[in-house]
Parts: C-alpha cells; structure tokens; sequence
C-alpha cells in the first residue's frame, strides 16, 4: 500500500476533522471569553482582557494526539501522553475534552456551548487552569513548567508495565537541555520483556521563545546519525501540508508499532531475551512540523506561523488593532467550526468516535491517575533486622548497610508485584546497600562480560551516573502507582533541586484534586554525608538539601536524621507507608556506635524528638543545660561532650535531647509535625542555654524556632562551609561541632560555670591542640577519639 | 609515514619514560609516607595510615597529559588541560610536578627525594590536598568533584582566546550526566574565526565506582554515529599495550590539530567565515584504555585493571595482608624509577625535556589562573542611563529594559577587548535586556534563514536552552579572565543549584591562595521573578535560590534586590566591577513605578539599605510601626499600604524602611555588608513592631535576624508557595503580601490601634472581598490596583 493510502478517505477526514476541532477548541482557549461557537461575528467583548498562554506548539500536540486516538482505538492499545512541550497545556485539556474525560472529572465543563464557554474561560484565568499540562489535566503525569524530564518520565511510567505505550512529545527547545539529552539512554536500562515501550516523538518546530532550536536547524542525516548513536530508528514526519502529512503521520505511527511489537514479541517469546542478547533499537519519531501550524501566516508583514513569533499569543492588542481582531476570526473560522460543532456545541457526526473509549481514552488511562493503580508495599518487619544493643553504644554498626538488609526483603516481598526499584547514581554498593544484590540485580540490557556482577537484564536496581535521571525514573514510577527509593551522595542532590521543587508544587497540587489518588511518596536516602567524605573533601560537602526542601509546603516534606541503625529501620519503614510526601532521610553508612535498642527506638522515633535519659543528669529536674542532637555525627560529639562534662562536672544538670524528625522543631501550626510549645517548652526549658549540634547549617534551626519562647537561648553548631580532604573528627573540629568545642560552648553559656570550670576549659583547648599535632603528625585522629565509647553502660533493656 | 612509525625511538623512549614517571608518582601519592624513591624494600611503615584516593582513571589521564606535551612543546601551543575525571588529582599534581609548576608555586615541594616525600604525603593527607584536579592544582580551572561541567568549562575558556587550545578529558562516567550530554552541542556556538578550539578527549576507560558505563559498552560504530549527529569527527585510539598506544595516540593527536588548523585557517582566511557558511564538524578523541592501566591485574584473584576493581584503592588493608604489600611494590617497580630518577630524586637525562617552556607548560599556563589576565571593564557612566524621577513614583519604567541599555554600552565599550558575554535560557529580549542587539547579536554557527533576527556567527549574547550550559559557559569564560551576566528566570535558576555550590566552594578556596589572581565576580540577573508569572503560574514560581546562596560563604556571596530601574543601575554597574563573588540581582521586567531618582538611587544603594523619609510620617521620632520592603513587588505594596495608613490613620507615626541589598540585614561579624547593631536598632528600633515585606521566603528574614534585638516584633510577609495562573496583584493577595494585608498587620500589631482603627480593617477586608469578586468576574485587578500611584508629590530632587 503506498503510504499516500494508509487512511481511506473517510478516516482522513474524521482525523482532519478531530484535528481542526482540538486547535479550535485550542485558539478558542488563548483567546475567548464568549461567543465560544462564534455564532455572531467576533467583537473585542468576546475577547480576555488579558491573553495568556502559547499557541506554538499547539496544532503539533494536537496532531500527534488525534492520529494517536485512531491506532489506539483499532489496536485497543494502553496508551499514555506525556507532553513535553512546557505551553503544551490549551492542547492537552482540548483533546481531554473532546474525548470526554475533561467534563467527566469536571462536570461544570459540560459538553456543550456553555461547557466550552468556561473552557475557554478558565484557561490562564485567575482561579481557572494552568497554560501547562498540569496535575490538574487528565490523563497528565507531567508538569511542563521546567524542561528536561519529559522522557525521564516516560521511562519511569513503563518500567515494570509490560503492556503500556508512554508517547512521549519532546520539544525541540526542551531537547537542548541536559536532563533531556541524557534520557536518550534510557533505553539502555528498559527491558523489552518485562517492562512497557517508550514512543519518542521529537517535535521539532524549529524554534524556542525568540530563537531557532539547535535541533530544529540539524539536518535529517545529523539527527539521524544522533539518534542511532543512542539506539534508536529515527523515522521522519515533515511538511507543513495537512494531508499528506496526515497520510505520512499514520503510515509512520503503523510502521513504528510494528516495530514495538516485534521487540517486545522476540524478547517475550525466549528469542534474544536471555541476559547477554543484542540491545534492540527502538523507533523514534522525529515530526518536523511549522510552530504555530494553521495559524496567521504573517503578523503585521512578520513571519509568524513556522517561526518563533508564533510562541505565544500571535495577535495580541486586538482592542487597538482591530485589523486582528479581524485576522484572529478569520483563524479560527478557518477550522469551519460549524462543519465540527452542533449548534448545541457538540462534535458532529463520525467526529466524536475517533477517540477511544472509557479508560482507553488517554486522558482517562489509570496509569496517569498512579494512585489509581497504587498496591501497598508488603513490608517485612523491621523488628527482624534490629541491631542487637546492649545498652547505649553497645554495639557498632553500619546503619545503611542494616537498612540495605531491610530493603533486600522489600525485593524479596513483593518480587511479584514488581512494583517497587531503588535508583541511585552508582552508588548502591558505596553506600552499603548491596545486601539488596543478595535477591535482585543492577539493571543492564548493554553487553556484558564475565567478570561482570550483578548485573542483568531484570534487575530492579538502577544505576547511572545521572542524578537527573534517577530522579525522573523514580518519579515516574511513583506518579504511575508504583513505589522506590532513591540514594545519593548528600552533596550532590542538589542536582536535583529544581527536579525536586516541581514534584512538591505536583504534591502540593494533586492534593486539592479530589480525583488524583495518593501516590507513593518520593523517598530520599541521603548517605555519604557532608562529616564523611574522607576520601573527597570540600567538593563533596554540602548539607544544603534540607534547607531547600523546608522551604515547600509543610504538608509535603518531611526530614529525618535518625542517629543509628535501628532508629533508621523505623524511619525507613515509616516512609514506605506514607504518601504524596518527599522523605528526605540523612542517615550515615561508617561504623558507629549504637544509641537505641528497637523498642526505644519505635518509642523515640514515634514521637520523633525526645530526652534521652541515660545521656542526661537532671533526673527529671530543670537541667542547667539541653545538649540538643540531629544527626548521626552530631549525636556521637554530643555524647562524647556529655562524657567530658559528666566526669569534669558531676554536679552539673544536663539534659540530652535527641531529634530524629526535624520538623518537630517548627510550631504546630506551621508543620504538621510541629511540637506545641508546652512540650517544645517541656524539652527545652524556657530559659537555660540550649547547645545544638546539629547536622546541617545552623541557620536552619535558628529558622525553625526562630518563634519558640527560649530561642534567645539556642546556640548551634553545625557545618559552616569549613571542608577539607581530612579525618571525620577534625572536620567536626574545623566546624566546632566536635566535643570539645561543645564542651566549651557549655562553660561559656551555663551561668556561674565559666570561674569553677575555668581550668576544664583550658583542658579542652589543650586537647585542640593535641588533636591538632597528632593528626599533622599521623593523618589520622588520636586513639583517644578513636577508641572513645560511651562509658555509662546501662542494662540492654530490649526483652527486658 | 606509518602509524607505528609516527615516533622514533628515542622520542617514544621519552615518552613513554615521563608516562611511567607519572604513573609511578600517582602510585606514591595513594600510598606512600615515606620512601619515595623505594631506596629501601618496601614496608609497611612506609605506607599511609588511611589509603584515600582514586587510582582508575589515573595513568590514562597520564598518558594524555605526557603526550599533550610532545605536541605543545613541538609546535609551541597554547593549551590548557581541563580534568573531567573527578579523581583525576592525582594525575595532575604528578604532571605538574614533573614539568616543574608544581615546586614553583609550592616551593617546599622541591624537585627532590625530599620534596617527592612531601608531594606523596599531602595527598588526600589533612591539611593536604584535595583527591581531585581543584583550586590548588596548578593548570586547574575545573574543580572534579560533581561531574557534569568539564566539556562546557572548556567551551566558556576557549570563546574569544583565538589561539588558545583547550584540551578537555571527559570520563565516561561524566558522560553520562545531562549536563555533559548537552555539552557536546557547545561546538554550535563556537567561531572557529574569533574562538579558539576545544579539543574533547573522551576517555573510555568502562567503568564507573561499581559499574559499567553506558558509552564504555557501546560500539565504536554507535560511539562513531552520535558524535558524528552531535557534529564531530572521533577518532579512536584503542588498546592496553602501550607501544602501540604510543605510537597511535601521536599519530591521532597530529591529525586533530591538523584538522582544527585547517578549520581555523579557512574561517580566519575569508574561507568559510561569513555568516551562513556551513558550521565546521570538529575532531574528537576516543581513548579506550583499561581502567586503572598499568596496576595490579588481580587482585586475591579478582579481575582489577581494566575493570571498576581499580577505581580507588586497588590494594587496601596492606597491615594484614603482606602479599598486598608485595605486590604494591612490584606494581611501582614496574614503571622502573631507578630509571626515571637520579639518587637525589631529579628526574633523568632527557625525560625532563619532554615538557614545554615557561607559560606554555599546562600546569603554568595563565588562561588558568585567569585574574592574570582580567582586565577591567570598559564601564559605561550609568548616570546616562538613569530614568528621570519627578519625585517618587513620578515615573514608569521596565527595570530590566533601561539595564539592557546600560549593557548595550558596556558591549560596545568593550567590543575591542571582547572579554563580556551574557547568558541566558532564551530569554534575553524575554527579560526585556534587548536593547543590547543594536550593537551585537546571539552567536549561531548553525543554519540561518533570511527571516532570522539578530543571530550571527560573531554575536556575543549566548543563547541555549540549557540554564547547565549558560552557567558553565559563563563559568569558563570569567575563570579564564573575562567578564559576564547570566539572564535567567528566577525560578529555573535552581537548575544550576549544585554548579553554583561547587563555583562558590572554588572562590572560597582559590581566596585563600596567593597565587591565584582574582576573577570577575559570577553576577545573575533573576527575573520573570516569582511575583510575575502571569503567563506560566505556579510552576513558574520559586524564591528560593536566594536561600540557596546565603547558606554560602559569607565572603563570597551578595544578594541585591533594587525597587526600580535606577537602583538596579547602580547595583549593576557595582556587580561588574567586582571580583572573586556570587552576585544575585533581582529585578522585575515589568512596567513599574519609580522611587528614586539617580543620585537618590546612588545615595541608598551604597549604604544598602535605609529610611524612606518620603514615605515614612514618623518624622524623626520613634515611629509606631516599621514598614520594611525589600523587592519590587513588596515595596510597592508596602508603599500603598503606607498610603492607606495616612490617609486613615494620618496620626500614626510610620517608618519606612527599604533594603536594596539583603546582606545588611545579618550581624555585621556574620556578614562583611552586615549593619552593626546600633545601627540596625536605630532603623529597626529595639521593640516597635516590624511589618517586613519581603519577596521570597519569610524564614530567610527571619534567619538572617535572629539575634537581633528586636527580632520579636519582625512580622515577615513574603511568599508562601502560593501560586497559581492569576494577576500581579491577586498573586500578593494569595501570598498575604498585598496593600490590604500588610495595612491589616500593622493594626494588628501596633499597640493600641486595633479598637481605633476597627473600622479600617473591616475596610480592608471589604477591599479583600471586593478584589476576589473582580478579578472572578473580569479576570483582571480592580482599575484602583492597577492605576494607584503614590500619591504624595515631593519635588524632583536630581539636580536641585
């Protein structure tokens, strides 16, 4: 069949029909506030007062949705769309409600005149819709506010869903971006067995806001040489002319179908779907398109359809213009909207039936509505993975490597369901999470070799040196039902800080959406910290993250720091529960002592912040001082100064308060997890000095009780940007969190202390010193600080 | 001549003796104390305590390095070695000692047995250096620490240094980052005319911490295909076996500057170089050599070289296992030192020979010690520029606008030196910054068409839509000596997050070495800030970054936030004139009313911050209430809420005070812009309250003042992740920032105004209904927001 053939006349002009409907529907949006079926000629009342919003990429989404809508339709195929272009937003909602999802979920946004008469009025209207797919569209899983996760997403949808299609339109502006660039891989890591196949169609509209795409002035022969070099069969779609392109569009779409299918078949049915068989290439569409298509040609003698002027809004000033206001009329007339809509304002004839039905629909597609889908976790139980602690600093452990334990079970537990993946920029192993490796591999369909471990074509780890990337697999596993975590080096998750920030406005949004289930929550393993990088340095330190995700909505972020092992099982199996939340734990993976038995620890954990008895001497009195801990490091120097102060001081009345959950600092009101001040009040008195040593930067706790009654009173020590390539205790040192300098800090604020404790203090400094030579001399800290263990033992209480 | 035959002996011999020689230092600095030249048989208390730092990426590096010098010294090139690998430090300190920069800079590191002593010790030692290519290397303008940024470091170095050569090592763990994946596209910005060439070595060595690389198991076929899409013409220098590796890599490095001489020439001949040739595609090296060549094959019988068993310590725990001991001193016998060195630890006969001379050793080369370089820019008076202000708010301006005006002279200003670029996502006529295309263009290698405006292959402003590349360009461009902007939305600034950490974390360093010169301060200008996304909404809408760069050092950063076009003037014209900073600017592009006239502009500006006597009715005296702005929008609203108080309250004694730069408001030891405290008490007073409007995040105010004494009383309205697709002043209003809020504050906290002015805020709650029903209604803000203009006529003071 020769390809001007593929559609029969009848289904071409329902397709071009569908098509001129959706950029109607879609100009209409951008410009109209009444007259939506233009029954009366178009007058400046009919027109917003303020036109928002960005045709250019419009008629090309609008495209590539309608011919998408025929094949799913004749294949019933499970499809979802994931629109890159970040204007995409007056197409996504037009086909949403051409096909009917849109007034089911809306019901204001009836299918008729008056429907499309709010329709139209909402779009970038105060109180109305975004100019974006948004959480707020149906059948959307991506916000297209930034650029660069498109295809990230896509792949993180198909993982683990054998039987979806992610279409996935990428513009050409947001394929200059790293994130995007480095999707392409993606591939590389998407199994044709037991995962679902990723449709890429590169729209390339030549250009961004004022300027032409690197990509859109590439020739065919670049592009295709790029994108074999990444592993795909570029297929072209070019022109400007409606019918054949139509004609080419759903050749094209056909031939890349069949191409999924034979992948998917030959790895299914046992041919090439062994570890070690051929990477397959995968299709690609590449859909050269005008911006702006079907729009004005020209704009006041300028080029504007197939060029950057038609990004936005291509006639604008139509109360002054009226030449415009004409032009605008003759545009939208020439979709012949009485050929498309009834009087009643519904699609006529054979129109309406190109798009598919109920949840083939793809804006009606559970997989875009993940909450939907969502099957909770089978957990194991921590209590099985429990360090043994006989009394405080009984025991040494690696606390992620424990975790890593608990996270093999998860595998094991719900290896049926495949619902759940661990991502991480090659650092699973490095951050002692390789117990996991015991049940599942790292993910790999390249070549392998023979000494080659852990890797294999189903395993449910991910690794690739792309935070971006890991971040965007996660999410769009989680947005489509599914489960994960995420490890990474402390210092560099600020790589994903802008991923991070859109994920929480998706959160903070899909929450006010009835209709939106809850997802799985984003779970952060931050290890490798910024008081261990003995082999990196200053480079790899950086506690900042915390500060960025505290500034989002206090619904959706929660920090956690647990200072041992078994505290972070707790908190590892809370995050797992909860949802429509961003974890962001802080946990260490060196050896170090351990503080908390498992009961204590599910009772300290429970309440998130709390005294720590056998640290304190106030014996339920008003201490002189509160030692205040977050953080595995700063637990460990705090109780070394208690140590000090204990045997110096024995009649000084000291209270050790340790916070696993930060956010229990913040006031009630402001944080969900805010203590009220009576107990924030109870644990940190309302007028003795409060030493904290705190993880991170000090001027975050400063922040966060900056309105407590005592906060005059909070002296913290944290990190203060003072790295270097040298031993974990001398960086406590260089950034006096270290137990000397909190021992000092004590001298210095506890009142009446400074004369009778005058010659600790010189002590102290001597030690500073002494640490100073021996670690010049050595590289290495003093065995004092080595070897130093709490000395206070205390019957192990766990079985008690 | 065949390629075997490209060296003779005697200079493969040199070579291949001053690779060993690189080789074996490396060795030593990962494990040595003591006995450097191994005049003793090797024993264990010799060997380092800790074992830190990264072998697999270090003899490759070498090897380039060792054969980068044949061609530099051959043809006297001008070339700088950019680093990608992140633990490639040891690498460079052992080139740059062997060529002789190292001892110069560092004196106590002779270039004897005594110095190689020290060399070996230091490394990854405290107080030492770094494990990575860092501030302290000499030759360094790369910090190897996140990965990403090499290839567009060595892009931003090599824009405008015609004859300079930047030679760029990409791991092929970086390569699979986004930011270096959209790097590659750097060659179609690049002139061969008026740029000098980036040379790309992609180094291949297969393996990252744990695992495979994705371009380390592609084939040479597909490796071929996408760099010959991205532009390119790899050529590949592949094996283990060193003689032949030799002879290969000589024989691929002549032929790449043959090419790149070849480009250059025809582009600077009038071949080729007028706008619209066709863009050159440029050579590229693929080096695939094993990981961690030349080490240990096995280790207790597990594959090492040549696989990720190399990447940081191949043989550890040398104590316990003495056979690891052994074989560590075979492996640095192998490269045969008593051949390579002179009892007294000098390098021998001719091996010495092999570096070049002077300035042109990569190590003492001053593009990468770009503040000798510098020069200071050509400054255009900004006087000239200054919008006339008939007394406050007696006139309308685009801040961003008249700012694009003062840059359009300080292109012009410079063009001869043509050391300034601006930056930006595509937003430069966006950001209303286009008056500078009357004097330069966008640089395009690409393709044009008789349509497009202001692209040419000479053009200085830099567009790409990729906030990574911007910042990394502009990163190299100013660390080799030259000067820029970057442009970019407020929001999508926090892409660029961690690269501004690791550029902060340089500054902090490279300030504390003598011999590093000072650099052009890094200056963004942020707007389409958060207060003015009425096209994009919610997405759109992030504060934070300002956060982001106050958690770093205080010497380096500097936050300005100037209320109007003339106030933006001045704090522009400061940014360029400083030097080794992070300077944030924050301005609004919209229409807006202005306070200040130039020489009050000028008044204000240089103390920071101050006392708006034309708005403030305390007249001298305590007043009742402090209103404080910072930020356009805010001082906007806080001016019209100050209107509604005197008209109402005509006897209410207000204060009001604006802050253009941020870094006023912290304690002076914690900030050097810092007020003192009696001088903060005197604008603040010590116990009146404080109605803070503030543009981003309230906790940032609340951080920054904390101990201040009157920190109480400070209300702080600013944004609280409320955001949405609506007006300018519903955006306020959402926010709690508006007129009629922060009025409703000040009778909520002054005391003893509530029952007097009961009356008022049922008012203002009134006005607070009456919005929310307008804008509804008409989807705009009521004609009394949006023509309120200050009132209060003073005369104009400029030029009394």
């Amino acid at each position: 069949m020769a390809e001007s053939d593929v559609l029969a006349n009848a289904e071409l002009e329902v397709l071009d029909a569908y098509w001129r409907a959706a950029n109607y529907l879609s100009v209409g949006q951008i410009y109209l506030q009444d007259n939506p079926l233009l029954k009366q000629p178009l007058a400046i009342e009919h027109i917003k007062r303020r036109l928002l919003g960005h045709w250019g990429t419009t008629p090309g989404l609008n495209f590539i949705y309608a011919h998408l809508n025929r094949v799913i339709r004749r294949d019933d195929l499970d499809m979802i769309f994931i629109c890159g272009p970040g204007h995409g937003g007056p197409a996504v909602v037009a086909n949403t409600y051409l096909e009917g999802t849109y007034s089911e979920i809306y019901p204001k946004i009836t299918r008729d005149a008056a429907g499309m008469g709010k329709l139209f009025r909402q779009f970038s209207f105060p109180g109305g819709i975004p100019s974006h797919a948004a959480p707020e569209t149906p059948g959307s899983i991506h916000e297209g506010g930034e650029l660069g996760y498109a295809l990230s997403h896509a792949f993180g949808a198909a993982f683990d869903n054998p039987h979806l299609i992610v279409a996935c339109v990428i513009g050409d502006g947001e394929a200059e971006t790293g994130p995007l660039a480095a999707s392409w891989n993606g591939i590389k890591f998407l199994s044709p067995k037991q995962d679902g196949a990723v449709l890429p169609i590169l729209h390339l509209n030549g250009y961004k806001i004022a300027n032409p795409t690197v990509l859109g002035r590439m020739s065919d022969e670049e592009v295709t040489s790029l994108f074999a070099g990444y592993g795909y069969e570029p297929v072209f779609v070019e022109g400007a002319d409606p019918i054949p392109m139509h004609q080419r569009m759903a050749a094209v779409l056909d031939q890349v179908l069949v191409r999924i299918r034979q992948i998917q078949a030959a790895a299914r049915t046992g041919q090439g779907n062994g570890n070690g068989s051929k990477r397959q290439t995968w299709p690609l569409i590449v859909l050269r398109s005008p911006k702006g298509w079907t729009g004005p040609k020209e704009v006041d003698g300028l080029k504007t359809e197939g060029f950057w002027r038609a990004h936005q809004v291509p006639l604008a000033g139509l109360a002054d213009h009226p030449a415009h206001l004409a032009q605008l009329e003759a545009w939208m007339r020439s979709y012949r909207p009485d050929e498309l809509f009834d009087d009643k304002g519904r699609l006529v004839g054979d129109i309406a039936k190109l798009a598919p039905d109920g949840a083939r629909r793809m804006g009606a597609n559970p997989h875009a509505n993940g909450g939907l889908l969502k099957r909770p976790l089978n957990l194991p139980d921590f209590h099985d993975h429990a360090v043994k602690v006989d009394g405080p600093g009984g025991a040494q452990a690696e606390a992620t490597r424990v975790m890593g334990g608990y996270l093999r079970e998860v595998f094991r537990l719900n290896a049926e369901t495949r619902n759940f993946r661990l991502v991480g920029p090659d650092e699973t192993a490095s951050n002692r999470l390789d117990p996991v490796f015991a049940v599942t591999d790292r993910v790999w369909m390249e070549p392998t070799i023979p000494e080659d471990v852990h890797l294999s074509q189903d395993g449910r780890v991910m690794e690739i040196l792309s935070e971006h990337l890991c971040q965007g697999w996660l999410e769009g596993y989680i947005l489509t039902g599914r489960h994960g975590f995420m490890s990474c080096y402390e210092a560099f998750i600020h790589i994903v800080d802008s991923m991070v920030n859109q994920h929480a406005k998706w959160l903070k949004v899909s929450r006010g959406l009835a209709w939106r289930q809850p997802i799985a929550s984003l779970n952060y393993l931050l290890t490798s910290h910024v008081w261990r990088q003995d082999h990196n340095g200053f480079s790899h330190q950086d506690p900042g993250f915390i500060d960025h995700v505290v500034n989002k909505k206090a619904d959706v972020v929660r920090v956690y720091l647990p200072p041992d092992a078994n505290t972070l099982l707790w908190v590892t199996d809370h995050c797992l529960k909860t949802y429509d939340r961003i974890n962001v734990i802080v946990a260490g993976k060196q050896p170090s002592p351990q503080w908390l038995a498992m009961d204590e620890a599910v009772k300290h954990c429970t309440a998130g912040i709390g005294i720590w008895d056998f640290a304190s001497s106030d014996e339920g009195y008003e201490p002189d001082v509160v030692m205040a801990c977050a953080g595995d490091v700063p637990t460990l120097e705090t109780l070394a100064a208690v140590d000090i102060l204990r045997q110096h001081l024995p009649a000084l009345k000291v209270r050790v308060v340790n916070v696993v959950d930060l956010m229990t600092l913040q006031k009630q009101g402001q944080h969900p997890h805010g203590l009220d001040d009576r107990d924030f009040d109870g644990l940190f008195t309302t007028a003795k000095p409060v030493i904290f040593a705190y993880h991170g930067y000090p001027h975050l706790i400063h922040r966060l009780i900056y309105n407590r009654t005592n906060h005059d009173n909070f002296h913290v020590h944290g990190y203060q940007e003072e790295g270097t390539t040298t031993t974990p205790f001398d960086m406590t040192v260089l950034n006096r969190l270290d137990r000397f300098h909190l021992a000092i800090d004590v001298i210095d604020r506890v009142p009446g202390l400074a004369a009778g404790a005058a010659h600790l203090k010189q002590h102290l400094r001597g030690k500073l010193v002494e640490h100073e030579e021996f670690i010049c001399r050595y590289g290495e800290d003093m065995p004092e600080i080595q070897n130093w263990s709490w000395p206070y033992k205390t019957a192990a209480r766990t079985g008690d």
